[in-house]
């Protein structure tokens, strides 16, 4: 543990010399407002809430942090679940609340300049005016820091690709206060190192981002979705390879278990046929275009043994679908009120992804826990939803996810396909990274010598 | 200048224990065929040349030049033009012709890993077998090593990007000769640090690659190219903005000067209107595809002013037009016999782009100088390709260059898109990158303390 300085009268005094007196709070209210996201970690209140509204405050922010050796965790949305935001040390939580504007949509170049507060929703609300949209979709309104800081994907990723694949510049503010420059406006850059990657994932240990030019794709007015249901796992896997192995280039190709089906099916009246299924979209620049997609993935599908396929370009009936995808969380909820969900979130080359589903089947039947599998299938990306009575049922999910992160590692995959290491996932750094970490924590030490940076993140408490 | 140590009649004898005798040569000859790339920069011998076999080897070789303190700098297939791959400060060069085999293709992962000396038209040959391709292609037949180590881009980065873009996972070595992983053949990681993309375009000043594994693409059948003169360049950048706003994603969006058609017209008698024109190529999974692509294309360039559009899903036709594009440099060589080329690399945001070719035009006028503008103007990347009969265009070409660069740079765009900075472009980092460059400077001082990966690349003489 470090020695961390605490946050007295006399800091709150500086601090709002420097955001103004109703630009921090310690009320108790506030604090307990940023003390813990969406997951299930256990809450840890700042000693103080600070709203910045540049990037000139928050560098002035960290000086007086590096001065009295202070923690700083800053805070987007709050909808992260790895408990990636939580002040654990106390100190200053820097809220972007009131740094979420546009700064600058280039158009042309199809790109948006924005400040990291801004919700991804409220971004593409805005953008949709100019025909374009930011692709990386983490299901809640996470603001763009926070996806930037956590390198947050979604069900786009297979054709869009994650945050890191979509952000071309940032602004990031330094341990020490300094504020850089980090990537380029052009799309290409072989110009020294690439430090916007480095901040990208590095969920707020490094630095701070203070502002980001994003990479946008025009929005394609033909969507088409297809609905195939398989027998078998591995079909569906065989299915997911070679519709990408012919070119298709979906939009969206996701993996939905029975038991999800199920949920769908009794919540959305969907009146799918139960079994492994996939979900798929095209996003075309044609009506012939979207039609030729569909053409194909069914023939594709069929062919692979999907007892049940179907397709439509019709925009209502793709709404209803998606929506009733994207509701599943919701509906697992309301099956089990009064319960939690714990999210499991790893990630394996394609090719392993019908090993690693017979191991969670065999490890939930052999714990005799419930849970839903929804995949982001097209990347390899599973989430194991398991609801959460109570305090044996969370150690039994605790030991079945430890289980199929050691899989995903051993397969050659990775403890966290999108949602970050925070506190949860810091345990398994060593087996993924080997002597890989250490280079980390080199880079930590250069960056964050003090070590006030979101402490207790990605290598576990300090 | 940093005190390296001398490589002696006793290091040669280590290196010898570590590669083998027929593993290294301290000859006249080696030595001179490892001293300059295809750039315009002078000859610096290194003081021996090992090839190495394994990643073992090449820790060991990096174990013993931390030890003694020897440069060693890593050399590919010496293709790249900004000097990146000269052994400025001799010491030891380490080829890695003798690693260049594949690994292992996964092809339903749509990856293959290979050793770094393996060409990527090699590799290329070997994965159309199963219908596969690794995308970014800089022209000459590089290394993969030295692609991924300078970023290297090409042609079609436009819808596949650039070499950080199509690259998983790395074996690294490191200074003192620790061996890491970076990276993760899940496609999808969000799991610590991204060192992947930090050792990507590194030049070899942070670590050397040892192994990679690399993202592929499926062979698409159906290729169609659009050719189309406009009569001025703004024009034909609105055409870019159009086709890519219109979701049509090409797999390259090529811009030739009329000078260069010219050329093209002379040598490989494609009869095409002499004007500012993009060359357009549309990789489609179907042949409906492909005329529709054609067909939008088509009609948004007309649009947009064109004066004359002619396509093609002719296989002889589109690679006829292809082969005399990507035989423009010799065209070029040849036109001005005895003449070196110098090759000038910006990027800017496309919306940028009109302005910056006015600014080359004025420039090339103010100076009197002849030169060829090839452009990846998909991407915002030009190319000013300058004849160079003596000292004097040289020196010419020297200042224009220097101020196409200070141009971009001021128009939000980078010092080098793709050539990597090398030895040319050290002298523009303090200028692109600000106070980013010290962090850049802090984390070369982490990873080589000795200063001894391939000194005075990037930040210039040590």
């Amino acid at each position: 543990m470090q020695a961390y300085g605490p946050v007295t009268a006399a800091t709150l005094g500086r601090l709002a010399e420097i955001v103004g007196a109703d630009g921090l709070s310690a009320s108790e209210a506030d604090r307990s407002l940023h003390a813990r996201d969406q997951g299930f970690y256990a809450a840890h209140p700042p000693e103080v809430v600070v709203w910045p509204t540049s990037a000139e405050q928050v560098s002035a922010v960290m000086q007086l942090a590096s001065r009295e050796r202070i923690p700083v965790t800053p805070w987007g949305a709050g909808t992260s679940i790895e408990a990636n935001p939580i002040p654990l040390h106390g100190g200053i939580l820097l809220s972007f609340e009131r740094m979420a504007a546009i700064v600058a949509v280039h158009a042309d170049d199809f790109q948006v300049t924005v400040q990291p507060g801004i919700g991804h929703r409220d971004l593409n609300a805005e953008l949709a005016r100019h025909g374009l949209f930011f692709a990386p979709d983490p299901g809640a309104n996470a603001s763009i820091g926070g996806m930037l800081a956590n390198n947050a994907a979604g069900i786009r990723t297979v054709r869009y690709g994650a945050a890191r694949d979509n952000v071309l510049r940032m602004q990031v503010v330094l341990a020490d206060g300094r504020i850089i420059q980090v990537g380029s406006r052009s799309v290409k850059q072989s110009s020294g190192y690439d430090l916007l990657h480095l901040f990208v994932g590095s969920e707020g240990t490094l630095g701070i981002i203070t502002e980001a030019t994003l990479r946008l794709y025009p929005i394609l007015e033909h969507i088409s979705a297809v609905v195939a249901t398989f027998t078998a796992v591995e079909a569906a896997v065989e299915a997911v390879v070679a519709v990408r192995g012919g070119g298709l280039d979906p939009s969206a190709l996701e993996f939905v278990d029975a038991a999800s089906i199920e949920l769908l099916n009794r919540n959305a009246q969907l009146g799918l046929p139960v079994g492994p299924t996939l979900f798929l979209e095209f996003q075309s620049a044609t009506a012939q275009a979207a039609a030729e997609s569909i053409r194909l993935a069914e023939e594709i599908c069929r062919e692979l043994g999907a007892t049940s396929v179907s397709a439509t370009a019709n925009a209502g009936e793709r709404r209803r679908l998606w929506h009733a995808r994207n509701a599943a969380y919701e509906m697992m909820l309301r099956a089990y009120p009064g319960q939690r969900m714990f999210i499991n979130d790893v990630a394996v080359p394609i090719s392993s992804y019908p090993r690693l589903m017979r191991f969670i089947r065999a490890e939930l039947e052999r714990e005799g826990a419930a849970a839903f599998l929804l995949g982001h299938a097209g990347d390899g990306n599973i989430h194991v939803i398991f609801p959460c009575a109570d305090d044996a049922a969370y150690q039994t999910c605790q030991r079945i996810n430890a289980a199929i992160v050691e899989q995903a590692l051993a397969l050659g995959g990775t403890a966290t396909g999108e949602h970050g290491v925070g506190v949860g996932k810091a345990r398994f750094m060593r087996r993924e990274h080997g002597p890989a970490l250490d280079v980390m924590l080199a880079l930590k030490q250069t960056l964050d010598p003090l070590g006030i940076l979101n402490p207790g993140k990605i290598f576990g408490q300090p």
